[in-house]
């Protein structure tokens, strides 16, 4: 697998524009009064499926040649991603099938169903959704979109930072979280391109720290069985994803588990938006480690706004 | 008292609007395809003080020239005028003098607290809120800011439809929910001076249903003791701001209770923005009557996002 270029991220870009949204960027004076510099949110909670997802997804499914999709695509997650393929393949005229433990949340499934998708159900280990995935593809000749370790996602959603630096050319930092790394290393690549100087930080559960640990030796680890409220990073980074991060981010910040719900009561109440728990991992980062932000300026990626409402931490 | 011109309103636009933020205007492609038209959704909730009751409250305050200010200003109120008479108050570097009931909520006697405002409890009744006004009026010379019975607040609340039109010249419809009635008054008053093709609707909910008693027999009646969800609705409508919607409002639709949760609910999971139950009356009324908004495009006024995060309905 070959990192992306510049113009791949370009290409990406231009293939994806028409089936996202050009989200908008928000600032917050208590936030920026709490830091003691300015903070500037890029909202992608107000995403299509209400994430960034949609933008790596997109970019794969509609690389395909029309009659290449006519197989449609296969994926296994029970998170933002599943959405993302699932309406990215709707749009593009295309069956999607999806992976599922048995046990997502209902408002998972249906979100998905909702799109026109097909679920697979399937026990809730990692083996089974393999297995599972594979077993479609065999029969129904899908093509597999990896939620995070594939070239093509990354530039999908290098364009995420791309759009953050074209508004705002002289950001002194970028914070995102990391789970697959999908976003953190399209980010990175993003900015070593068109903003070099703006300076790429990563924020991750304590609970779920594989990236934290593998920066710091140097050498690739995994995570088993994660548990943390921010249900979309509980996986571990991707190879791929690694050898970018490892190249273009600055720092890896950890945070706790009620770092991050605070942090995400902050911006439920004072910014009126609804950020997910992984998004709240890099405003809590943000908050633990102001020091570095004073009199800067930093954008933060709000990745996404799927929360059940039912069953807040707070 | 009188009914404010045009002129009254462009001079509170010019007063205010170094002191609030000009809301940004959303739209769902989801609600869209659920009412068969188009809506924008002016965003309020993100005003200063999380509510649109600024621009009001901002108007009166800037109004009096700063050696007139000195005394302070007071009001009566547990909401969000009171949060905006405290900030409105702090920014003219005037003293505000808030009397609230003893019951009111914590988080609500914190955020005034924080605007530097001086809290005076009283007990949960309307004579006891008026006396206790009173004597405050009495002893410091304070200035009293009504919550929506006066013209300055009308035109000070009428800034939000001007802007609105400003950027939305072409809206056949126009929906808010009604109260004491300074936005409402004030949101037709502006329309029939700048777009008198836009149709004013209010929202109302049938448990506090005053403002629609009183247009449909043309007399003004009040509520007693209403109690709704909608707790920023929770009074009856003035009779200046009654007077102007009897001239210059076209419908007030009535909702339930579970209508105004249901469609809380709604915006939250599908726009990612934090509604209170007031704003959500207005959403209500658009679902119930989408009929009359079928292929029409129609500016809905989010009023406020100041929800208590730990007492939700779902």
């Amino acid at each position: 697998m070959e990192i992306p270029s510049l113009s791949d991220i370009k290409r990406a870009h231009t293939r994806i524009t028409k089936y996202i949204v050009r989200t908008p960027i928000m600032t917050s004076q208590t936030i920026n009064e709490m830091v003691g510099g300015e903070v500037f949110f890029k909202c992608e909670n107000f995403q299509k499926v209400g994430a960034f997802k949609m933008r790596g997804a997109s970019n794969i499914i509609m690389s395909y040649r029309p009659e290449d999709r006519v197989n449609g695509f296969v994926t296994h997650s029970s998170g933002n991603h599943a959405q993302a393929v699932a309406l990215a393949s709707k749009v593009a005229g295309a069956k999607a099938y999806i992976v599922m433990p048995e046990n997502a949340p209902q408002v998972k499934k249906d979100a998905v169903k909702e799109y026109g998708a097909e679920i697979t159900f399937c026990e809730p280990t990692e083996e089974a959704r393999v297995a599972a995935c594979a077993k479609i593809m065999n029969e129904t000749g899908a093509i597999q979109v990896h939620p995070f370790h594939d070239p093509r996602i990354i530039a999908g959603q290098a364009t995420c930072a791309k759009e953050f630096i074209e508004e705002y050319p002289d950001l002194d930092f970028m914070i995102s979280p990391v789970g697959g790394g999908g976003l953190a290393a399209g980010s990175a690549l993003a900015l070593s391109y068109v903003s070099p100087t703006t300076k790429m930080i990563l924020a991750e559960p304590s609970n779920v720290d594989d990236t934290y640990r593998s920066f710091k030796s140097g050498k690739l680890v995994g995570v088993d069985s994660p548990e943390s409220i921010a249900d979309g990073l509980l996986v571990s980074v991707g190879k791929l994803n690694f050898e970018i991060i490892k190249e273009h981010v600055s720092e890896i910040y950890r945070v706790e588990e009620q770092e991050i719900v605070d942090a995400m009561r902050l911006i439920w109440e004072r910014m009126k938006v609804i950020i997910e728990p992984s998004s709240a991992v890099a405003v809590a980062a943000l908050l633990k480690n102001k020091k570095q932000f004073v009199g800067k300026k930093t954008g933060l990626i709000i990745t996404g706004g799927n929360v059940q409402l039912d069953a807040l931490p707070f």
